[in-house]
């Protein structure tokens, strides 16, 4: 039953970038794929069924129409393709997602850019170092984008860590941007990071972050009640990179 | 062995509506689905069988006939079908229960109206208000029987929940209806919203609510007693429409 | 695997009596059943092979015998089928072996007897009310036989409840007798109604039942030593009757 | 995968007697087998690898072989087989552990005497008394022997009650010794008593037992070390006989 | 999906050698193979696929390159290949681990080396005794470079223990490399055992282990540190020899 199954019409892409944004620590990756669905006003394009996913349906205030909470939105005019969830992806979904996700990718001859946090003691106004990690020949835009090689060894866990290990399989082209973040709440700011120093460059992009900014604001304001949220994501299967110790 | 088996002569049915009963929040879906068979005299029309279904047997006083616990009924003269429910569904059987039924709603060419409670703060007197969502040309059902939008974000989960994530994915058409419900008691009232407000439009009938009104003067009478029944439920897979937090 | 696998000659029977004898509460139903086969004197028959039946080894003092711990019994002068079952069931294999009996019961184009305890507020004096409810047309064999309508509605549970499931899915002809019964020790008197006032009657029987009177007396006697294992069954899926509640 | 696999030269064996050494209570069977395959000096013949065995290695001191831990011994001069396991077999896997192993059985054209233990009340000086089951025409050999009926109800449970299940369902010649023993120690008196009063006349052998007698006396000697090794065992799918009450 | 597979060109192997370094107890097995690949400047070869190994990505300091956790490295200058395991490996994937390495192992006609630690009392300064063990033919390689016979039984548990199982199965060349250690630190003097006094020799190599020993002073310093890292792989299926008691 794995499958992504297109709602619409067919998308004439070429060699399109893939933003992957699955609920991970710091919400990082799913923040700014949300963020980058809005404000390039992209279509919904496909959903996404895999053995694991929950069976719930997701609607919008003023909207009435019900969709499957991992999504795919496409912009034909950026050759762009956003992977959004509304849900958390619980451990005994994450291999079959990755496998059946990544056929995908292949098939549309796409370039991934997976998101990850990874978890730092930083203030709110501290800035986030971003570093970029790859797959196959996905080093060359990183390069283009002078983007940081990482500084210390990492592992990358969660459902984008399987789609990055699906990748290096696979040996496709991918691209992991790994940014500090704060381990506990929701973390804006460093969503913002990932699209002004590392999407907007590899995708050819550009989208204005200010709001991102500006909601960080109200996070802080709201610490606790968010507190509960991200817990509930922590149970599940959350994505995120962390150091790898020599004797891990 | 996932299949509906027919229990006695097939129907003549032309795009009939079918109403779905499983136990959820509030009991709403079941209490409404319940009164209509009742009160239409809705003939016994095919058992439901999914592995994870609750294999049991379901008997009436004043009655001999055994019968499995999932059934569907049906109402010639009305174009009618109703999804009844005597056992909660455990979150095992859920996705095999979607997809059964809503391969066998394709067959039948019906529209299926979806009911779930959304828990909220309310006395006993205070109206319900009542919201529809749709999937594939639903909404046009929605809007001839002039139906509320949803004011803010929501999810469905659930057996009712699954069934609408079938029907997104298969872009069928079909109608979901949200009621403001109590959190914790069967809220008859909210059942009678359903029937008054939504069903009895889109579905062209009528039938009289009355008695549910005053069933819910009872059960406000034996609270303990029912609040043991519903946290029962409760720990089954329960269909309910909650708010969609920005980050959840 | 799942099979009944014939343990000696085939039978010459007719449209025979299969009396269904699962541990349940009150051990109504084993009681009764076991009591049939070593006062007809039946012949080992059969033994039952599913995934998930225990297996296990049982012998009788005085016998060398092993035998599996599901097995029906046999005796061509009554037309008479009997199952006996010397461990419960655990929940896992409960679907599978109504299945796989069911299939057996069609082709032996038997009918079957299911048996129940009601629990109920009883002294050990108190007479025990019986009701008879049906599948198919079985429901003749309980006007003949004179046994009561259930009072109220009930659901039936445990491997019972699943082969009763199984017969109203395959609407083939079967029978429930439903006693009231000692919510948490043996009930030999319980059994003794099953027996004279239901199974007698419906499969042309006679059978003294004078010895399960005066086993009561001994249960009473060591009600301690067989709470215990009792309640080693009720951790299994125990079959049972229940009052099904409005809002359940 | 379930298979023995043959490790070395094919035997020249003529309706070989079989004796099965799973750890169970009292570790009566092991003890008895693994004495048999030393006193006998047989030759390591056959692995056995079903899903659910350990998957460890075992090596002897003085010896750099590594072997899996469920083996087959051949003594082609006593028409001999010996099951010998070092781990316990957790319940998951005694099923297929059970079929696999009756097969190949069957194939041999052999007669299995599998070993169980009874726990008794018993100082380590009493007698263990000795009881004799069988399926097919087993009971034969144990009329020759001279072996005891077994005075009530019992049932077998652990790999040695799935094997003898298994026996059952197939009717093949089989031989179960019961024999009393220690509930919570190593009891090699209880293994020399299956020795000299069961296998040896069984399986037409004679075979020094002074050396077990010796070593009841070192174990009651470090009773409290064994313990927490004999729990280890218990936690396990763990053969033992246990007599069947009338309403188990 | 279990699979070896390769990530660049195949390498001109005869009969190689395949240093195993699983985590395991006292991490020696993995901190010897780990700097072996280091030392000896060995080749990323292939990448490890089977259910239930860790869906992950593992990248290093300064290196952009993300890999799957558990990978094959070469040295065709060395007649080498090496297996490193970046996490632990979850019991559930242990047997087909085993399976798919040891088939890989068979077509590549290489010779293993399985590494196991074996807890002892030990000072940081004792020396670790080296105990050899083999399967098949491997035996002779032992003998060559002068290993020690295993004192006393044991048992090879783990990821390396289910290697070591399928080797034995197929009878298979394999050489089993035991060697006493810490058993709740990573122990680099013992890994530096391995190497010195097994590894160099059966393998025909020469590496400079000085930076083991000077690693162990490291590892005292920060020992509460690692002892948390420790216990997650404790939690883990990990590889280690344990003596064989009698009745275990």
């Amino acid at each position: 039953m794995a499958e992504v199954r297109l709602q619409g019409s067919e998308a004439e892409l070429e060699n399109p970038t893939l933003v992957e944004g699955f609920p991970g620590v710091g919400l990082v990756g799913k923040i700014a794929t949300d963020h980058l669905i809005e404000h390039l006003d992209m279509r919904y394009y496909a959903s996404v069924h895999c053995e694991g996913l929950p069976r719930i349906g997701i609607y919008r205030g003023g909207d009435r129409t019900v969709r499957p909470p991992v999504r795919l939105y496409v912009s034909e005019a950026h050759d762009l393709l956003a992977l959004r969830s509304d849900a958390p992806i619980s451990a005994a979904a994450v291999a079959e997602v990755a496998d059946c996700l990544t056929s995908w990718i292949v098939e549309q001859d796409a370039t991934p850019i997976y998101l990850s946090g990874l978890p730092a003691d930083l203030d709110d106004e501290d800035s986030r170092d971003l570093y970029g990690i790859a797959t196959g020949n996905g080093e060359e835009h990183l390069e283009t984008a002078d983007i940081a090689m990482p500084p210390e060894d990492g592992v990358i866990t969660g459902p984008t860590g399987a789609l990055i290990n699906s990748a290096a399989r696979e040996d496709i082209d991918s691209v992991g941007l790994v940014v500090e973040c704060d381990p506990q709440f929701p973390d804006p700011r460093a969503a913002s990071v990932l699209l002004e120093e590392g999407i907007e460059s590899i995708a050819d992009l550009e989208v204005d972050v200010q709001d991102l900014v500006t909601s960080a604001e109200e996070i802080r304001a709201k610490r606790e009640q968010l507190a509960q949220q991200m817990q509930a994501i922590a149970q599940e299967e959350s994505s995120q990179a962390k150091p790898l110790r020599m004797y891990q």
